[in-house]
């Protein structure tokens, strides 16, 4: 494996050495919010919608941070460059910082932690994307503000080994019947009359930039949206089931709880919706 | 403020100098669990009761790192010879270890993360204890297993600063009308008949080293514990109400959302209860 140079507070470091302080409350408290840009062609795709969201992940938690998105832009440049990175993803994380311990927010003048790394990783010629993904259902039980993209991850994490010892891919979870999301990804379903229904937005999911994005897209080729909790019966009984999200973009989900969905193959909406997606994101990549 | 020394994954280091890996799944996951041992008199309180606990956690997690108590112990003595700690709590936290970024674990082969801390704080002589606390109410919104003690504490980070914000110490998290615990340790109510109510142990709740002691030395004292959910609305009209903690060991509170608890004073029981609990420490401390 090839050493990666990676971003710590100001500093381009080789992956061994980059390190935070053990009381970073990204360690201690989770109290840390992230974002994934996935990168084409060496480009980045909708760097804006991530900005977007990162500002407002920071807001919701007060974190005493100012977003400066062409700072940033700059940083994530410099990661493509300095890794030769084609295809895969920047991940940023930006934590309250180091101070001793305290539930208590430190003072305001206490400096976030901030850090980013690659991940090469194919992106476009996606295994998962051409056979589709296999999932299971999970009860859903994260906390009630899924809509702040904090580190706050144990969970998926969980949930996706517990789908790995159950023979699948993936977890899509659970609460009160309906389906929330997906572990690291919005999920949808696409009726037998044509429509494609997901969840709508609120704190009980992650307001994917991926969703925003293919929504608008599909609503601009005609296609029918309803954005409203849906339930598993609904997703077993489903033409078509798939997921978007940055680093996936839409990858259709074929089986679920190991009943086929459809007749158990992508169907044309998960590969249309694909396909639309990355021709705009190579257009409109920076 | 002088510089302590911690202990990071078998070294004793400078507080300044002690990191870990930007990687370490402690800081992008929250995939860690922590004790909070309290120390009085330079010795350990309930130090078997914490292993005990922490195993759990991470049997629960499947981290794959073997609790061996006596090392342990004797990482705690020579934190406590080496900060000249009397009196104050000795954090530890195990973490998967670093590993690259995925929400599946990594190999077994990963080592994990082990970190520990002293804080200099009065247990023993404590204000709060004296006084009494206030606290607020809080709708809980942490995630479904908080009887595994994990590092994802935003949302009692978050809580308790709400709590500051409405002019109170602490909060008391409430879910479908029934009180769970507070940010950080467990609650009880004392009813005007004299019983001790608190939480029966479940996933909604962290089952506490000293809830544990506290309740066993209540019964040999004669005094009667009901474990249920009691209603924000019976800790109002309660005669006393108190939490326990490792650090806080048994604190009264005097008001819950700016509603005298009883004569809104520190009541008999939780003083008594305070007093068993300290002479009890100092006697089997370690």
């Amino acid at each position: 494996m090839t050493t990666r140079t990676v971003y710590v507070d100001g500093h381009f470091v080789p992956e061994d050495e980059a390190k935070v302080s053990i009381f970073d409350r990204g360690f201690l408290f989770a109290d840390a919010v992230y974002e994934v840009t996935s990168v084409v062609g060496g480009k980045l795709i909708d760097f804006a919608g991530h900005m977007k969201r990162l500002r407002r992940s920071i807001g919701e938690l007060e974190i005493p941070y100012e977003v400066d998105e062409e700072k940033l832009l700059e940083i994530h440049r410099e990661l493509v460059r300095r890794n030769d990175l084609d295809e895969g993803v920047i991940y940023l994380q930006v934590s309250r910082g180091a101070a001793d311990r305290d539930f208590a927010f430190p003072e305001r003048s206490v400096s976030p932690t901030v850090v980013l790394f690659t991940q090469k990783k194919a992106i476009v010629a996606s295994q998962s994307a051409e056979r589709g993904l296999s999932v299971v259902s999970v009860p859903d039980l994260r906390w009630g503000r899924r809509d702040i993209k904090t580190v706050q991850l144990l969970y998926p994490s969980m949930a996706k080994m517990e789908a790995k010892a159950r023979g699948a891919d993936d977890a899509w979870l659970v609460a009160d019947g309906f389906v929330t999301e997906g572990t690291s990804n919005n999920a949808y379903i696409v009726t037998k009359d044509g429509k494609i229904v997901t969840r709508d937005l609120s704190h009980a999911i992650l307001h994917g930039i991926t969703r925003k994005a293919v929504l608008s897209q599909a609503t601009g080729n005609g296609l029918s949206i309803e954005e409203r909790p849906f339930t598993l019966e609904e997703a077993y009984d489903a033409a078509e089931a798939f997921t978007t999200s940055a680093s996936g973009f839409v990858t259709p989900v074929v089986r679920i709880d190991d009943r086929p969905i459809g007749d158990g193959k992508v169907g044309p909406v998960a590969r249309r919706l694909r396909e639309i997606y990355i021709e705009q994101s190579r257009a409109t990549a920076i």
